[in-house]
């Protein structure tokens, strides 16, 4: 390593020279991403106060390559610092909360000035942010650039500002992009948004003017998920010993008790009896070999899964609702795992998957992913959702896929992480990184979902057999009624035409029915025809 | 946006959280990573200070998923304060040098601080570096740790040690890991490194104790790259403006001749004139309009390539001599582009394709991708290398895929990115972001080399058909002989046996040599068989 040049950039500038790593790669994801985090950021605050989120979102061409972003809520708005904090200067971690931590969309905290940076950056023009809090009388309206060889932020103008809302934020920047009505398009991102986020009202204007309006579904919010300290499962060691030298418990077993989650009085002296510690010890005069063996004992102790409160998932019965709003669907199973720990953060994988009805026999199938409620439309690739999906043998769960590559077949698939810490493959919060203990998660859930739809497969083409088979039993139920008239009437020479044809349709009529019947028990002829043939 | 909480965290303790943005994902792949990073630094620690490379890599397994990685080179070495702070934080941009920036393999400067959070993350333990530099007398190690909160090096213990080396560097981290003798394992990391770095002489102990020697092929350095002020297309509009406020050029003119490359005092003449700003403007003083004037008219302004030194490109004939030292090939084109610019920062793209020989002709092609001479063998797929691969339509150059996949066929394809700043898509530098001017060049460079592939192919398919033809000619020629001989003797009727069948082989001999020559030359049966037809 040469030491010329050791000198150190402020985050902001390091991405602004790294603009991709933030979402803003090329002008139509760029767009996508600015709309993504304001929106992230809206739906956050207003759920964090208690609100039922009311949301705009305007995009405006300004002339070609050129648009103008507007985003405003009705959250509890900023004060005056903490706005320029949070508008001008990009932090790494200002959502953090504690280790553990507490689901949420934006969770790096450099999102929204990520934004206004890159708005800066291509346009040279400053953001405009306006914020009522509760206690405000009037809103105010900020104009400012990010500085960004400080990463501080520069308020060029605040002025006093007529607004409709009592209360909320709005951010206006102006950048370069480029409008797309694809599946990666803005206003795809907000309308899946919607579907995910039924108690939020979302009112879009396209760059034509045209306004779409995504109504409010259901007037409660969603459980508030808790915050919550870690889960003792999967903390690395160099985490555990730094939180053993930090503590402010007493002793190790209280330590433990207090300063993770799921450990009780008994699992602590468990643990303890298994690594031999007195529990009395004072956590700081550990040496490193009590700590390895404290750490290795947690790994053969059963502790509970962490709680289900400290997380927000959208249900399985929604999530299969949403589906069906969005596609005429001949089946959906939707199903939500118990949340579950990778390196002590807890998250929970949902997925729901539909089939046939409107849905096209041909190609691919479509997969819908989703972190923390929000949708994900680029980077697919690259995505431990997606890489679940692939990794199944779908010939055993009713589609198809040569090995490692979507599935075939009229589906649509819908993969949902929720977590306190979505480990995203990059800070544009794009794809999930592929953590051994969440590919199998993402894994099982997939083929919970894939055996009820299997089933239904099955039963669909057995169905279609059995159907075929009936058909024909009718068609050749006249023949067969006469033939056992003849058996059955041992003067059938004797009887005059119309008796007989009498009876042979009185017999076809008794054999219809029985066959109908048999048909609605589910019962099979193929059974029948075993049993006879025995 | 929730007021609560906005607290700022260290870069150390965001990437401790964030450890799989850095590479750290799962155990394989970190052991892979670390060695990435700490032969990276070895690398270009020589060649910044001239020195042919000597460097030495051991992994040795302490028990079942713990790992003890050690690297040591024979660079320059480091002082005190530059190692700890090299070591023992996470700085952005610790390598940065100006806006424009000179080609190199670690660019962040955070790669190797990664290395030593990891392990201590995973195992508590300290890393320990030694160092000695051209002056020092003897070598030194520090047993350090990073302080997470504070992201400063925190050293236990600093002392002399013996070690063999008259100057260099030397790592040794513990961590958990996962060693694989896979495609992605540090043995594959290594010896592509070694292919196209054949000026380093490289050593690998694995962690069965196997020596592995990669020697140096070439004694020479290559060009070194050259500190490079930014090109202006592509600069965006944000940063124009914050350079030209920043500027020690007292007119506009000069800011453009002096603080961008390839602008001379005609260009500069010819960028004003079209914006219609006085060259002897104070560039402090220029309005936000005058300055979107001289922006534009760069873009409209014909300005030269960047200079190619400032690339360190790999070179057509290396990249075709790798390839044939790695293989058995039938064929090897290899194509190395001009240098050109995205964003204002120069890259170079080379691209080398092999075919036949002992490469499998079922299955997909093999993909070797590297960014400034670095092998990357992680998220192939979210890589603009890949994309640009699958993006042509192989058919139209000798091998086949379907739309946007890989091509299949008997081919190994090596492409090269080189650049002053190559855009990752995330700190780990696994793969390389999609900028529209990036894709573009590939794709030209992919076809360039397949023009040449497809040519081949052509002529092998013909020569196939023509041999096949051939074949089928020299069969038939003794009927076709008799036929002849028959013909042209008119009284063949009356000729002996012995002298028709003389004659007969005489005639054959001709045709056969006939044939010969005509293969010989180049033309095909076809074309005699075509002028035939006329």
């Amino acid at each position: 390593m040469a030491e010329e040049n050791h000198k150190q950039v402020s985050v902001a500038e390091f991405f602004e020279k790294n603009r991709h790593l933030l979402g803003f790669n090329n002008p139509s994801k760029a767009l996508l991403t600015s709309v993504k985090e304001a929106v992230d950021n809206s739906l956050d605050a207003c759920e964090d106060a208690n609100i039922l989120p009311d949301i705009e979102v305007k995009i405006q061409e300004l002339k070609k390559g050129k648009y103008r972003m507007i985003v405003e809520d009705n959250g509890p708005g900023l004060n005056e610092k903490v706005l320029q904090k949070a508008f001008g200067s990009l932090l790494f971690g200002s959502k953090f909360r504690s280790i553990g931590g507490k689901q949420g969309r934006g969770q790096q905290g450099i999102g929204i000035s990520a934004v206004i940076l890159y708005g800066q950056l291509t346009t040279g023009k400053p953001a405009k942010i306006t914020s009522r809090t509760l206690k405000d009388k009037e809103a105010r309206e900020y104009t400012m650039h990010i500085n960004v060889k400080t990463n501080e932020p520069d308020v060029i103008a605040s002025e006093v500002k007529t607004w409709k809302r009592e209360h909320g934020t709005r951010v206006e920047v102006e950048m370069e992009g480029k409008y797309v009505g694809t599946k990666q398009s803005p206003y795809e991102f907000i309308k899946q948004t919607a579907v995910v986020n039924p108690h939020a009202s979302i009112i879009y204007t396209d760059p034509e003017g045209k306004k779409h309006k995504f109504p409010r579904v259901v007037d409660k919010l969603p459980r508030k998920a808790k915050e919550l300290k870690p889960h003792p499962s999967g903390v690395e060691f160099g985490l555990f010993k730094r939180m053993s030298k930090d503590t402010k418990a007493r002793n190790v077993k209280s330590f433990l008790t207090k300063d993770f989650d799921k450990v009780g009085g008994g699992t602590a002296k468990t643990i303890l009896g298994t690594a031999k510690v007195d529990g009395q010890t004072m956590p700081k005069l550990l040496s490193d070999d009590q700590l390895h063996e404290i750490h290795e004992a947690i790994k053969t102790t059963k502790i509970m899964n962490p709680s289900t409160d400290c997380l927000s998932p959208i249900g399985a019965d929604a999530l299969a609702k949403s589906l069906e709003s969005e596609y005429e669907l001949d089946f959906v199973k939707a199903v939500s795992r118990n949340p579950t720990v990778y390196r002590g953060f807890p998250f929970q994988v949902e997925v729901a998957i539909g089939y046939g009805g409107e849905l096209d026999t041909e190609g691919s199938a479509r997969l819908n992913r989703f972190s923390n409620k929000v949708p994900l439309l680029y980077e697919e690739g690259s995505c431990a959702l997606t890489k679940g999906l692939k990794s199944v043998t779908w010939k055993s769960y009713g589609l198809h896929n040569s090995s490692g590559s979507m599935p075939t077949g009229p589906a649509v698939i819908v993969i949902h992480i929720a977590s306190t810490w979505v480990p995203f493959t990059s800070e544009s919060k794009a794809a999930v990184s592929n953590y051994p203990a969440i590919s199998k998660e993402i894994k099982l859930s997939i083929q919970e979902a894939g055996r009820a739809l299997h089933l239904y497969v099955r039963k669909q083409r057995k169905a279609g057999l059995e159907e075929e088979k009936r058909q024909k039993f009718i068609g050749y139920s006249g023949e067969v009624a006469g033939a056992v008239a003849k058996l059955i009437s041992k003067d059938s020479y004797k009887l005059k035409k119309e008796d007989l044809e009498k009876s042979v349709s009185k017999i076809q009529k008794s054999l219809l029915k029985t066959a109908e019947t048999m048909y609605a028990s589910g019962a099979s002829l193929a059974d029948v025809e075993e049993e006879e043939d025995e």
